[in-house]
């Protein structure tokens, strides 16, 4: 997959994309990353990126000329791409998910758009981008954070990026649940204990316990997961033996 | 504020932290970073800090002892700190929002755990941390992106980070609803017009207009978060008018 980063500030990415998952798929030739800075398609002798908003207000809006012109000739550059994506960095575009990681990753190529300032002329929204992409609902400086966040998500997905040890598959948000509570030595650390039933043998068992704790902790912590989950008729029954409140029925406390 | 990363990748956030705000913040003074290496505290002579879950099953689990041996340090070197408030990175944690970046503004330290792998042991989640913490429901290959997300969202709210210019208060998600398009120069480019409302000097209209439009926007990209938006009488009546669809009844396209 090919990755085109249109941002003024090419080098906030250099420990991230140095480090983890996204140099190692780097280094396998699965990735390949690339950088413009759209401050070289401003064309005045200023080089001025943004503008005040016409209407009034405070803050900065980013002009059109500059990012159509870096993205045409992204566009124009890399021509052997089949399919591509543009994707603007904006905190009121779509809620970026884990389904969204998935389908993304089926791309050749992804264009990021990342701004700053106030944000971005809305005729750059609307026109250039295919789709506008948020990755929570917070307010950051910039677009650079989200797209190493998304750039995160994705390789994950791509074949050949995690060792057969690190397996997507069960990962969080998988099976639309949070994760069941994992433990490791020692078995006793300043008088926590690991639930016994871990140690029983029992693989049964433990997969309907690792069930229930899941659907235990996605029922405390973001019960609007469990409206979009997979659940069983013995999910339903489980999830009803909880009660309302955040009192714990089992040994795991 | 003062911040301590737990970490075992802190070269992860030289180029983030090197620039865009946090750069700023630490600059001014507003903002003090430091970093603690987990595996520092790994005493056995591999330094290892994961191994495998008990129960059966893939992946590595973080071990308790040198992340609680780091949180102490962290915590017996900082006492001077009056208040203090240690987060985990945790994909499984409750949903960071902008309410949450401004009420972790308050504090006088904050403390990120960031893990790496397939998880924590659920000694560390239960009892090490003060709360568990997701930026979003994706699969990330470490805590130390979520981490810089939040100590960038957070940073915009201390006081005197920010110039009059950015004016925080009229960011998106401060009113509960999207922001409303941004135009400026030029007034007509590739075809593409700025609405004329924006030329009409007068601003209670324009005003109205971009309410008007921060509600159309919201609600075709995010209708979740008008359930929680403080709506006058007109903004429903609007609303209302809008219908069920994703067509646009006014100039705006």
């Amino acid at each position: 997959m090919r990755v085109d980063m249109i941002t003024l500030f090419p080098e906030m990415f250099a420990g991230v994309f140095g480090d983890s998952i996204i140099k190692r798929a780097v280094d396998k030739g699965i990735l390949d990353i690339h950088f413009t800075n759209f401050r070289d398609f401003a064309l005045d002798k200023h080089h001025q990126v943004d503008d005040s908003p016409f209407g009034g207000g405070s803050g900065m809006v980013l002009k059109p000329e500059p990012l159509f012109r870096a993205v045409r000739y992204v566009k124009e550059t890399t021509a052997e791409c089949k399919s591509r994506r543009v994707l603007l960095m904006d905190p009121g575009g779509a809620a970026f998910h884990q389904e969204k990681a998935k389908s993304l990753a089926q791309y050749e190529q992804l264009v990021f758009i990342c701004g700053h300032y106030e944000g971005f002329d809305a005729r750059i929204t609307e026109h250039l981008a295919d789709e506008a992409v948020s990755i929570g609902d917070y307010v950051l400086t910039g677009g650079e954070l989200p797209a190493m966040v998304i750039v995160d998500a994705v390789s994950r997905m791509l074949p050949g990026v995690l060792g057969s040890e690190e397996s997507a598959p069960t990962d969080s948000f998988y099976e639309g649940l949070l994760e069941f509570p994992q433990y490791t030595r020692p078995r006793e650390y300043k008088g926590m204990q690991v639930p016994e039933i871990l140690f029983s043998g029992d693989h049964g068992k433990i997969r309907e316990w690792r069930r229930r704790q899941s659907l235990r902790i996605t029922k405390e912590n973001r019960p609007d997961l469990l409206k979009k989950a997979n659940l069983t008729e013995a999910d339903r029954a489980y999830l009803a033996s909880l009660g309302s409140g955040k009192e714990c029925p089992d040994s795991f406390r």
